[in-house]
């Protein structure tokens, strides 16, 4: 079976190297085009990426010329869809242009919420894909299916099966945020060694509205739930992975065993369907006092778990649980090729 | 007027070294008594301790020597009174045997929840002092004054305010907790480095106990609050400073102002009192987005002062802000002398 | 073919986790047996080790019974060689104790200066291996092989070609060691968070002498080279990877073209031989000015490689490099395993 | 006596925020103008800098308007001097416009290396002040004092009394540089946490030629040193602080204890004068195995000494010993403070 050709736009960035790691020998995808801003466009891959994950460039693309972000692109290389992490503030334009000729899988926050934009964590909501039919009106020959952002990720994974299971009535999460998910200069050195920072711009909105959505239930658009979701968000000195401490109000009450198994044995289409990152099993339940951990965690399941543990009831209804994810693959990369996965084994790739 | 001898239990440890900051030229107390378990006993100040102070030893403190623990001390150096911070796995007979003499102020978690033994932060529950006399049916000369572990410290100064103002119906707390609480061997470089732990032993356990009795009501013994406490504990790579995350459902619904107000305005006896260690004011509010941070406002108030900040009404009566407080300073030496100077200003140290 | 069966004496330890690694699925040996100390023996692997290699321990020794360590585990294995990574202070007689039964590749101090004990880096000094035959009359059964200290291999794997081809006359080097190289446990996070210490016990002297042990000339027993190394060892924030600052007195004046021709035309007997652990090539010269640096570049060759860079003719025939090596990997475990590999293939193992 | 008033070009850096610390309450000097970029100008102090120094800024300059690098200052404010620490890319033009009106002294690498400029550390070539004598051939009615690089300041301190006493052939010096030194937004976080950086531009060449003409001797300009000096310079994970391995080739043999010596009893006109900001002893020597380190020693005499320790004879007229310096206060705002001082007692401020 022939492959489909994919670009990555934004390739040089955090996770733009993460869908290159992600898309490296991929059963259904072959990258062929690797496109980034003016600053690295017309540069081998190797000299206009600062590279930081262990191990080096994949010799597939370390020569490989990077070029300027345009929708000829789509044209010249013949694409058939393409996966975008590049800034919020030029995506607008630069996804509907690629999106009205191909499927385009966005981890930016742009489109996220709009009502015919579907907002998926293929783990979590995968039938609200067929919301991208509603995106025809638009007279585009593709579509945008966006991810949400990182810690919104490592939160609704395990909600899912707690809300399936017992309800939800609220959610209080505190997070311990990576690095890296501000970007290769996001956080100073100055700013962080000996530190923490207890804000980091917009990311408490984004996990108390965009969690609405993913666990909304789809109708026309999707009926956002009425849960109450209440973050905190903090950067911490580590490089990669978000930890969350999470309080929930269960509609019952509940034993812990009940939590565990109903973490344990969650699975959703991915897990059915075998594509090819869905980890498995989704979540991963850590039995000592003491973990997850992300420095020995966050490449759990190739990066695609969620790790929990310090499951407790604190009070009658009260469950406190952790959540680790790693940032960049679970939390971005890698959560927007499973939805591409996803897409082109429900048949929504052509 | 002459100055109380006093000595310190536990000097060389990292709440010991806080302890010698502290009481470098005190108008109250005269520190003539350094006392430490066997390994140390023996050997100068300077060479029993791994100082970790930037700045270095105090000169008065560095060639003196160390004596082993051991009441006997009391009558050795006619001491008026003694600090201590001394493994819990100790304290029970060695307290008791310094109380047995003189005023001993704790920082040790053995007698905290005694029913005749006060569990005092001097800011916010100054009256719970007179618990000591209850102590006298023990035939104790002096008695034992507790002060609660540092991460709950940080939590009930700014909820004090709170409480007197709103009423409080609960408490969700999550801490960023630095590494000196532990000790100085406490946490080994290789689990924290590029890492978080989310996990410190019995520590969500005090502060959802510890709290209650300190803003319990005092009656015949203290009369624990039923305020609903749940706190998720995590040890960051952050060497000195307790930051927390604090969620609280008030009694009645609220304005932010009314909250920074409630804050600014706070003193209690030590403010009143002009106590030498009091800060002033006593919670310190951030209006900047990012603030407060451990390595930043650690120091505020000489290390006495909670800093507050990001301070919102996340929903209806559901309050959520920041604070940050010293642990080893505000959260443990700084606070024992702090109820010490209420004890001398109130007569209690004869 | 059949397989040796190994096993690994100090299983657990930093350096013990590293030879598991690097024994998984190997095409020689095959690890059967797991000893620790009393603390660790009766306990499953995955209860003993603290394990901190991302990606988790491997499922074959997870579950695996850690023995104590004890020479009759030669009999109850059938052991054909086992590897030491165990603390100096009980290596003189546990090491002796199962080298008089099988050949014995250790990491540890006690032997490696002895006259009959080859000192071996297999990149470096192959021939030394020869040596092991004058061990018979010590009425061995088995003999040790030794590697030296992991500041000690990084250095002399560019020092070798450098000798081969220049000819060197003192060397002088300052070094930035990781913290895994004082196991678990050697650093306090309190001691190194925005810190380094400049000191580490005995390392210098190991640096000093080893090197010239190393790079000397066997005859009936090894002439030490007569070149003078200076060091100055550094413990710095860093998990792996030792990086090394080394300034050389050629013996000739050279153009910096021909130190990195020599540098990536280095090969030996491991190379030449195909041993399954070899890195290829054997020094990997980096011209990015910044490089080589610990994070990005330790598992350059799955941890086996040198990496260097900033090659600098400084004055007439003063040369300056870095060099930067996994200090558990290619400066421990995998420098043992190398080791044995290279007996293999020669014939020694029987 | 009535203060000299004085400006701060480039007040809201990292060295900038050490000038202010250096001039709160200085007896000679008057702090009257902050002048910084556009970026900054008309804002408040507090609102402008990213103040980084614990215990927060200063409430004399919080308040304080920030005005445009402008010379009209001069005559605005009536100002008798001013410090300079702005960047290299503006300083040739701004510095020559305010030094043609008032003695400016400078931290910037611009005027360094010019012969009728002194650069100068003051306790080590006080005598090279004269020359700004020269500089009146420039017409101007001020003149340009520079202080060194920071890492350059922390090695010619140790090396003058060596020089001295011993005579010195050559230096091989490898630094260990904290971060404030790049600027607060220098080192990406992401680039140095669990790493090292072996590089920092141009900074191994300023330490190898500035060295040379602080150690010459004056006549009609500077004759430099012929030591041969090389430099291998690293970014580590600290905040403040450069830590120096320094191999030192003597003219003659020597003993420890004669180093020690020379250390410790070492004073120049700094010392001699009183000067405010002089450390007394200049030269710190730690017996310490382990010293001396940045975090513990920094802050040394107000960070204004030299920590050195680990003082070895590794051979014959071979020294090696390690030096601390804090890089934004002895190797800049308050060196350049110093050298104002000096100027003052000497005469040369009118």
């Amino acid at each position: 079976m022939k492959k489909l050709a994919v670009g990555v736009l934004g390739a040089t960035g955090m996770v733009g190297q993460r869908f290159i790691q992600g898309l490296e020998d991929h059963p259904y995808f072959d990258l062929v085009c690797l496109a980034a801003s003016e600053r690295s466009a017309g540069k081998k891959y190797r000299e206009a990426a600062k590279w930081h994950i262990e191990g080096g460039i994949p010799e597939s693309v370390a020569d490989q010329r990077v070029d300027l972000l345009d929708p000829g692109l789509v044209e010249e290389y013949d694409l058939d869809l393409v996966f975008s992490s590049i800034p919020a503030s030029v995506a607008k334009d630069v996804e509907a242009s690629f999106a009205s000729r191909v499927p385009t899988f966005s981890n930016t926050r742009t489109y996220r919420m709009e009502d015919d934009v579907p907002l998926i964590v293929a783990d979590v909501n995968p039938d609200h894909l067929s919301l991208v039919e509603k995106q025809r009106e638009r007279g585009w020959d593709g579509f945008v299916v966006t991810n949400p952002n990182c810690s919104t990720i490592g939160l609704v994974v395990p909600l899912k099966p707690l809300l399936d299971v017992f309800g939800i009535d609220w959610v209080n999460v505190t997070t311990l945020q990576g690095l890296s998910g501000a970007g290769y200069n996001g956080v100073p050195s100055m700013a962080v060694i000996d530190n923490i920072i207890p804000y980091i711009g917009g990311e408490e909105e984004k996990m108390e509205s965009e969690s609405l959505k993913i666990l909304g239930s789809l109708g026309d658009k999707v009926d956002c739930s009425d849960i109450q979701v209440t973050a905190s968000c903090n950067r911490v000195p580590v490089l990669d992975g978000h930890t969350e401490a999470v309080s929930v109000g269960l509609s019952r009450d509940f034993e812990v065993e009940e939590v565990v198994n109903a973490f344990k044995d969650y699975e959703n289409e991915p897990q059915r369907l075998g594509l090819p990152s869905a980890p498995c099993p989704a979540i991963l339940v850590h039995e000592e006092p003491d973990r997850p951990q992300p420095r020995r965690d966050r490449l759990a399941g190739c990066g695609m778990a969620v790790s929990c543990g310090r499951i407790m009831r604190k009070a009658e209804r009260l469950l406190r649980f952790y959540a680790l994810s790693h940032n960049t693959i679970r939390g971005a990369a890698g959560a927007s090729i499973l939805n591409a996965e996803l897409a082109y084994k429900k048949g929504f790739l052509g």
